[in-house]
């Protein structure tokens, strides 16, 4: 099959490879449509590795997939052939001590697609467990549910806040992760999102939302726009999800009494916490790694337009130029939000 | 001052009345402008009482009220003269134990407008708690100002509910309670809402949701329409807000496992429950006394556009025509979901 | 192997049996030490069957177990062969959407010990899956070993409750669940159970204990003991134990407001729930369905003697007086809580 | 009256001063019993301040107190002449935002005794709010009474974990704070509390405890014994109770997944947070500032004998030996947890 490649560091090809494709009681196989790049694919190819996880072998890079289903296991009954699907990448030893207590994804055992030495998706077929593969609504596209996965991750950040009708929400970061948690916000509860990022072409995208109030911060003060929307109230929970460490400066004050701070994005080293102005308003924190059990509820949010992610699939491109598209996503360019291939 | 006032059963005369106006230092003096006719007020004009509050002395109505400041007591710091704001109606003692532990709402010693022997809010001048008092955002009409307090209800039914995103929620019943309901489990993070009634008019005011699945239950099985749309796995909560008995035949078998059922509405008599039926999908169940610290995230949502109450107000009478906004409010007619009276 | 073995109503035998013993990768083989009987094994021998589980076939009786290790399948790391250990006798589907939401439990797909037509455990050697194998500390006997599931029970209510630190808990019955509830109620964090029942030889058992109240029904009042206990606020708890109907008469009467209401007993008909007044306090309602990872946290509490099990085990059998033991347990006398079978 | 005052910096004097003692309608006059000296008390002794609270005119210390009601206000019920009670010594705005959501201790309104410029309690009389005074079963003494603040601390703690049944606990620290936060843990749920602290004298007032695991960290790694005790688990709950910078290192290696890390004690500057490993456990951190709505739980769980202080009441002086009192406190010694002042 032909396939995505990341031979080395900055080194991606189209080629042959050989990826084993038996298919068990419990598994289906997938025909791939849509895969979307993430940053992490984009750090294993312009780096070769993320913290302990370094690429020593070719690997096939993506992890943001949809598909169409193309043969099933014999022991599967909720998928058939030719239904439309996306994917969750990351597979647990089911009877592990995390997955009965519906920590799935803090599963030491988790094999995720796209981290060394697991190959990811940007190949023609894969084989996935069942349980990880859901059926697409007619009117969820392969495109939108390419991009399931990142808004997972803004559903398990919303989850964890446990937000309740009407809270008022910071989110810090308008990439990609930004702008996932801010639709998930918005769809799990809140009144209103109050956006901050410094790239003006990546707030204009929720420009036209009456609920999110966006902040240039080199330009305007968030913490003076989270007081006066709150009446010196504070949020009731603060996304960060741009894993700056400026970001971190302050932000207990932009909460409320008993308020929650949700760490999305990931620092690049250790950040200064002020306990006591922590403890002074008795803050909750929450922490996100990847989601669990989120997947069908981010498919709903969609099927049922409670949530509209085609604004940020910002450019599409063809297998055959997938390597370009890598080679685009790299560029980080300001009006980028999601950039994903085609394979079929 | 003019004023509404319930004589006795199926008797109401607007007349001088003599009632107390004067102001604490923790209060506030509003002129009132609309106030919406809520079923309880319906039911003492035609009944005389609801339960054990029984109307033994002529009783001013009304409790779901937005007006005007007009004087604020001498410790009152958020707000001024000229404020437009909502009121909530039932005020506690402040040091109790209900209310140092947030259950405001659930302390004996209430007193709440409308209900014997408190005077409402029917009559142009009130004095109130600055606490319970809201300032109403300047895109926010006195209209939606007076639908708070029923939207309120729905909105401590989603928080009880304690709603994940991408929650599916079924809601029996598209009277008021039920409409606002609806509303709030989708402002509160349900991805889709199945609502049930038998009264056409009522679903109709749904009809351009694309979240919500309407179902006329003298056509359709709620069941089969649950099973459809949730695979078979059921739905995250049902909301009782129709207070029949009829609504809880099999009311169980809607839910998922470790669903949630709210009670909402308040059935005539006891209601056999099927506890191992219960208990064989870990049901929980969670019921709703008025609200608490709910009116703030009301106003909220209104104003950032996430919910939509204006189609719920059916029809409004000037203050002259109030005993005839009682009247009509009386008969019930399908397509009323809330009347409500100008008194400025 | 001798097996005790139901061969149709009220009669077991114990007689040789044939079955399959095959150790897969991920499961262990364990020789059966002693086994508690429990009401539902009650329940098939003089029954036959219980709601739609009829017994049909001769079936192996038992489900309460600790034992010792025999045999590890090849992917087994926390097991080795000699180690004393329980086991948690409900198998779920390990992928299915309730295991991976930490519901197995609820899992459509549990095949559960002793329940038609899956054998029990009352046979010399059983093989199961090493995820539901859990090691004895040396401090904990099989015998308390054998009572960790009832226990298991008693735990489930308790954590469903919530209970917050000082909590006052009601527990109705005191029969083996009720006594397990007691237990399980105090060391999760009450600080007064109130037990009641109507059979003196069970309260009996925990005269002893400074935190437990217990109360006959026949000669005093439970709700008087609540309001006093309590001074008129109510129990922030009350675990209905018993299944009798007339436990609920006014069973939200005992409750504080926004209190917890644990539905642990199976009553034998649908029960007459007073909405309004479970509304006027909020409250809510929790239920049980056996447990889920559970079964660590009830040895641990052993272990460290923060619950004592043993004077709930009333008497021993050895495995030749098993059918006796059975016709023992059938008499339900009331100094009996726990009667056990020794194998080994 | 004699009053045990704050001069200034290092100056305590036993002295006449005139303090209001008007009994409004909601308060109760209070003959004082005993005083319990907190570390706050000394720190204002030694320093002058703490934080921006700075002592500029004469002060009473104290609020860890217990006494006598010697006289009610007209609208008091719960309470009457000669009830034996400890009170609740911060008192919040009781209409305000954070009271009425049940976060009285958050209201930024709270008078908090010996907290400047508001006096404290070591004083033959002081004037309350009835609200929070608490009356005192007759089997726990004045000593005991006078210890539930610093216990309510910890039970606070314990609260915000959501303790479940059987949870492993750590507890960095064994001060008055930690040794409180030890004995709420295990009578809020856990099974074992592991708890480190590097002196020997402190530890050894929890040898008799079989459920209670000490380090002392001088010479054994806390992060073994909470391998060995968990199998690798990681504890359910770690409480930071020392303040120590230090505990921080590697405080996340002894979690296990979605484990909870509560914020007790108060670190002298920032802490360098690795958010990251928070994430990749996805841990839950809780903070905690005082108390709220738990003085009745502390209270209960002393007089059913759940939690014992009466080891932690190191040493009584009298009133008139109080100076000596504070310069005993000030020393800080080992064997010192708690002194205490007795008045009457």
């Amino acid at each position: 099959m032909q396939t995505l490649v990341l031979e080395k560091i900055d080194n991606i090809t189209l080629r042959e490879i050989d990826l084993p494709l038996a298919v068990g009681p419990r598994d289906v196989k997938i025909r791939i449509h849509t895969v979307g790049i993430c940053g992490s694919d984009v750090h294993y190819f312009k780096h070769g590795g993320i913290g302990p996880f370094v690429v020593e072998e070719p690997m096939v890079l993506g992890h943001e997939a949809s598909g169409v289903v193309a043969e099933v296991g014999e022991q599967v009954t909720h998928l058939k052939v030719g239904d439309r699907v996306c994917m969750e990448p990351g597979v647990p030893q089911f009877d592990s001590p995390a997955t009965m207590r519906g920590l799935y994804n803090l599963d030491p055992a988790v094999r995720f697609w796209a981290t060394p030495p697991i190959h990811g998706c940007l190949t023609p077929y894969v084989v996935h467990p069942a349980a990880f593969t859901f059926k697409l609504p007619d009117n969820v596209s392969f495109g939108e549910g390419a991009i399931v996965e990142p808004l997972a991750i803004g559903l398990q950040a919303a989850t964890k806040a446990a937000i309740k009708p009407g809270d008022v929400a910071v989110v810090i970061g308008a990439g990609t992760i930004g702008a996932m948690t801010a639709l998930a916000a918005l769809a799990g509860g809140c009144s209103r999102v109050i956006l901050a990022d410094l790239v003006p072409e990546k707030l204009a995208l929720f420009a036209g939302n009456p609920a999110v109030t966006t902040v240039d911060v080199r330009h305007a003060s968030l913490s003076e726009v989270v007081q006066q929307a709150t009446e010196g109230w504070g949020a009731d929970v603060v996304f960060e999800a741009s894993g700056s460490l400026r970001a971190y400066d302050n932000i207990i004050d932009l909460l409320c009494p008993n308020g929650c701070l949700v760490l999305v994005g990931m620092p690049p080293e250790k950040v200064p916490f002020d306990i006591v102005a922590i403890q002074a308003k008795e803050v909750r924190i929450e922490s996100v790694f990847r989601y669990a059990n989120i997947f069908p509820r981010a498919i709903a949010l969609l099927a049922s337009g409670k949530i509209d992610v085609k604004p940020f699939i910002s450019r599409t491109f063809g297998f055959a130029d997938g390597v370009q598209a890598f080679k685009e996503a790299a560029k980080g360019q300001p009006g980028d939000v999601k950039i994903q291939i085609e394979l079929a």
